[in-house]
């Protein structure tokens, strides 16, 4: 079957590879009928991961059950799926705990696996024609017959529930002020569950037009333009002092606002990986607390300085503490959302598709790479129809 | 009246000062019977913070109601009672939602008040014959009559309530592994509460053996010396892996067992940070909970290096972030435990008491600081006595 | 001053009463600006409480500040405030866990006090040109200046935080299907509490269309007319099963579907105490979760039975038990919601006045009494303005 | 093999039945080493339920792995395990969310499997030589090689997690008081758990001399009988008030301290299927809760009324909502505290083997049934030894 595999830095290309089979009584292979790119992808992509060429990429993945395994009780050939981005087994005790995201039996001597991804097990990804779904009755979560809410469907894979979770990490209450640092898809994904949760006020920071008028416009949030001022003094002159809650949908690639902006174009040179975490603690008040579903590393070659090459980075912690702040961390257990997040969409009251920029076939995947990780404007997610 | 006077650093002071008085119709006053020397006046007295000579200190007391003003409903002259090291109104909302720590009233600009602190408000200590109790029907938590449990309800102002703190913002649940760092008072009523809680393991760091013994001793924790090898191997091989749960109750003036102990004497440039919260990162298991009562402060003019001079220290955040941990800072709101933690001294059910080492009169003031911030072997927690 | 004062059985009068004065130094005295008629006056209306003639009647009131104790540190004359019905001394234990709808302190030898209701203290009743508030600090929630939303925030005083209790009892979170019993105004602000909290299914329940149509309108409920069929079939098949949570905004003055309508009007022969609470064990989920702020009274002398007069109540627990369900009941602790609302509305998130079907002077109170009481339609809830 | 056969009303044999088989790839079979007898399979052995001759009982059930399906990954020949009394699939919404007694996927029509219980689905009891265990990967609990606290581990299938959920249900924190009623082997558990997690006061109430002597030497609890007087007068005499929590270990069959006791023998014309549930509302304190472990059953051919043998009892409503109380039912749902219990009784923090009166082999089980259904003083808790 066709795949899209991972060739070297800054490459990727559609190629044959072997067929998924069932390997074990509680598999299923599904055929794919959407597999997104995700921004996490493009860290392999760039090759500041350790991921080897030949993986085949993709852990945003939805289609229809085709083959099932024997121990499999409650799904059968032609039911619609979307998994989780985590494989998990459903019976180690962070999956008890639902903490699918750090799974200890399917990727032995690490907590957690996903599909297509370095380091996170041996789980080819889906941005191919087909995908093998280990415990499928724990992993694969049931739809609606049809192709209704496709691509909605879609982001319960991943950016919806990460989204979301980050709110969680937060613990955003309704009537609660709330920052959200990053529009990218998943900063966009926490500023919209924000508004289906009751937030009082919204904030988003970016430096992307385009993503902070969706953020405004889909979310009910208001645009805080980092590059046209402190993002953290922005947010106190407007709601009158610092906000509850804080989200860092970005991560250790943080720009710092203070470089010099140059061009519109993405600067590493202007990276400064705990920028927003700093930023976060001025932004939330005292008893606050901050939610980090943005991606920190322990290992990055291509940092600005050797401490943060090792993952060590100069936090605020003083500050951090005489405010009493909490946080938390960590990739998303996708299950702990994905059914909730489901039926909002079938009732019409979640439709998250706003997000999505493109719906291409897998052949026009390397073009779609090249131009996610150029940060073309208006470029916010792409969904792959193999 | 005599109190305990700041007269600089490394020197108190026991002198004549000025009775406190009814400021307010909801203040009462007490006659002090105990009042503590605590861990953290020994940075004020150190001259590691911004303190001025003439403060009195004490901010752990209990003693007799003598007056009472009109606003106060249900407090009389004869009632014992005991503070919360926290001045607090009642009624901001961090105080309604029980962040009593963090009371935006009583210390205009900042987030906190306290009795006879630098920068905590203008609150005369305890260290004193007498004391003023703001918003008295609010912060004066009621004792039995008589002198039972003297010591033991003295420790309800501060350090019993801080412990405990320790262990619920590592969400502790029974059952559970827990590793503390730290066996000074504060470590010592963390693992005190560990046990009360139902913890099925506990280890307690520290280099002093007569401290790890009284861990051994009361909290039924296995002690970890620090100064025998990593602390963090020591634990891991104990338990046979990562615990649940991790308790910083040491704060930013750790010392590094990396660093030659050359006498058994405390030396500050063994001092590093962050090294504590770094080993907690590595001792605690993915999912797990960090609980760090232990100090942290976003200035230090005896800090190591410039970064951590401003409260800036190096964490260890790509590998917190992959374990996916949850973190929780800042002092305790005392109210949000001493009534049960009273009841269960009461009931005989806790005596926290064994941590006491030395009850003195107030004359011995000045000598016991001396000894104490000497970190003498056997001083462990002292007690005033007007 | 002028008050609206309780003659007797379906008598009330406005009438001239002694002003309200400081009492305590933490009381403060307002101008009323709103009262509102609450269901639940109608109990003393109808005679069927113990209340004596002479009573003031109003517990849901705002106003301007006139008057300040000496006590009182964070208001001001001029100050717009409105006041949660329930008074709350704020640092009983009850108080200090969040329970103010439960102070201990208030009203000797019973858990609660409210202004203007028989056994609920000696607190004097809103309907009035004036109120004295005590433990204002506490007490007395802070507007922002001006007459702009005037109607919402009247409602913050019992109406919305009430509906919202119910929810919170209900356990509700984002994506769940809930079944609200009662289109009253409680359960209607039970039904937009639950849009605001992203609930994914709204079911309400009543007999009335013209309540039926505002649920439906503004709160995106499904209406489920009692008397075009059993409810819980209606709603099941509706949902396709069990739905996950479940609000009694009802009481024990519910009607049975199962007696004969007759007429329109509401006939208490009707009345069948238990009836809402059966309904909702059939129609929640096993391992569900029912939320009753409807009213229920330990001793009805208008019950149906005898053992119904003493508060005793037939109720399905076989089958409760059966399916593990939980409930959570009383009063609404309305300081627990009241800010978050208030800043929800401010926002323009909320806009609870949807409820409000009338506004007049206090002069037509005792009409507007009698056509609330007939249940007449259209008289949904009743604001009073001096 | 040999199983203990319910044959009819009072009735049970040892008898030749089929050895259980794999069924399913995750399916294992064990050797039995020890089932318990439980009061719950009382109910059934006196013929107050619908079972039929025929059914093998035992679902308080350990051993050793003996058969192994392909699709079991964590479990091998020899491994030593105790089985929640529930069967559970592991990926259905209620056991995603923990509610593992109340699967969706093992008996259908219903929520909730167990071993050898009437209605509780096709699986096989295991007062047997052997036992087949479905998901095992998710059922069946690892437990230390060789035969070390195997009275203890046997007590995880049921009742030690039993009485522990009840508490649980009872929202139980350390500092607090809390009442039992029943001092069976669930209540006994029940108190204990209390304890371990730190109760400040534990009251226990039974009529059984020697279990309430079981309750205050192993759990610290103070011993109430309630044919000496109102339990709830000595409790609340006791307590100086009503205490913060309350346990029903007593279920449907509970005893009105108000008949005459006749004799000590067991008599069931006076049974009163809602005088605990009654007693509970007056004993806790409003804004407590009640925890309900105890079976209440939705149809009961032996009620003492109608309204009773439909599962519908007359329950102080008026009085719980009055006082905001809220309460907790159901099944325990045993994989929720099992790992924890386990290791508190592998680091010698929890011994729960007190309430074990008898070990005996198979074949005495028939003389053990009479003697535990006569409430024989000093039968407690009988384990059985194929």
């Amino acid at each position: 079957m066709e795949a899209v595999v991972y060739k070297g830095p800054n490459e990727v290309a559609v190629e044959e590879v072997d067929e998924p089979e069932l390997q074990h009584p509680n598999d299923v292979v599904i055929d794919i009928t959407t597999s997104c790119i995700c921004g996490s992808d493009l860290h392999m992509y760039e090759g500041r991961t350790g991921a080897d060429p030949g993986i085949v990429f993709g852990h945003e993945n939805m289609g229809i059950v085709r083959a099932v395994g024997d121990g499999v009780d409650t799904l059968a050939e032609g039911d619609r799926v979307v998994a989780p981005f985590n494989v998990a087994c459903g019976f180690c005790e962070n999956c008890e705990d639902g903490y699918t995201g750090f799974c200890t039996n399917v990727n032995p001597g690490f907590a957690g696996g996903a599909y297509g991804y370095v380091a996170m097990g041996p789980y080819q990804g889906g941005q191919a024609e087909k995908l093998r779904i280990p415990y499928a009755d724990f992993n694969a979560l049931k739809l609606p017959e049809g192709d209704e809410h496709e691509d909605s469907f879609a982001l319960l894979a991943d950016i919806f529930p990460t989204g979301w979770h980050g709110t969680e990490l937060a613990g955003l209450e309704p009537g609660e002020s709330i920052a959200i640092f990053g529009a990218g898809p998943v900063g966009l994904m926490a500023a919209y569950s924000a508004k289906i949760k009751g937030a009082a006020e919204i904030y988003v920071v970016d430096r992307v037009p385009s993503r902070l008028e969706l953020a405004e416009q889909h979310c009910d949030a208001k645009p805080i333009n980092f590059e046209e001022g402190d993002p953290v003094e922005q947010i106190t002159d407007a709601h009158g002092g610092e906000v509850d809650r804080g989200v860092d949908a970005v991560g250790y690639q943080a720009i710092d606002p203070e470089t010099d902006p140059g061009s519109d174009a993405y600067d590493p040179a202007r990276e400064n990986p705990a920028v927003v975490l700093n930023q976060l603690v001025q932004t939330v008040r005292p008893t606050g607390q901050l939610g980090i579903p943005g991606l920190y590393v322990p290992s990055d070659p291509g940092a600005p300085d050797e401490m943060a090459a090792q993952g060590r980075l100069g936090i605020d912690f003083g500050k951090l503490f005489e405010k009493g702040q909490r946080l938390g961390t960590g990739q998303c257990n996708v299950k702990q959302y994905n059914r909730e997040l489901r039926d909002l969409i079938i009732e019409g009251r979640a439709d998250p598709s706003f997000v999505v920029s493109h719906r291409v076939g897998l052949e026009e995947a390397p073009e779609m790479y090249e131009r996610f990780d150029n940060r073309e404007e208006g470029v916010t997610k792409v969904l792959l129809e193999p």
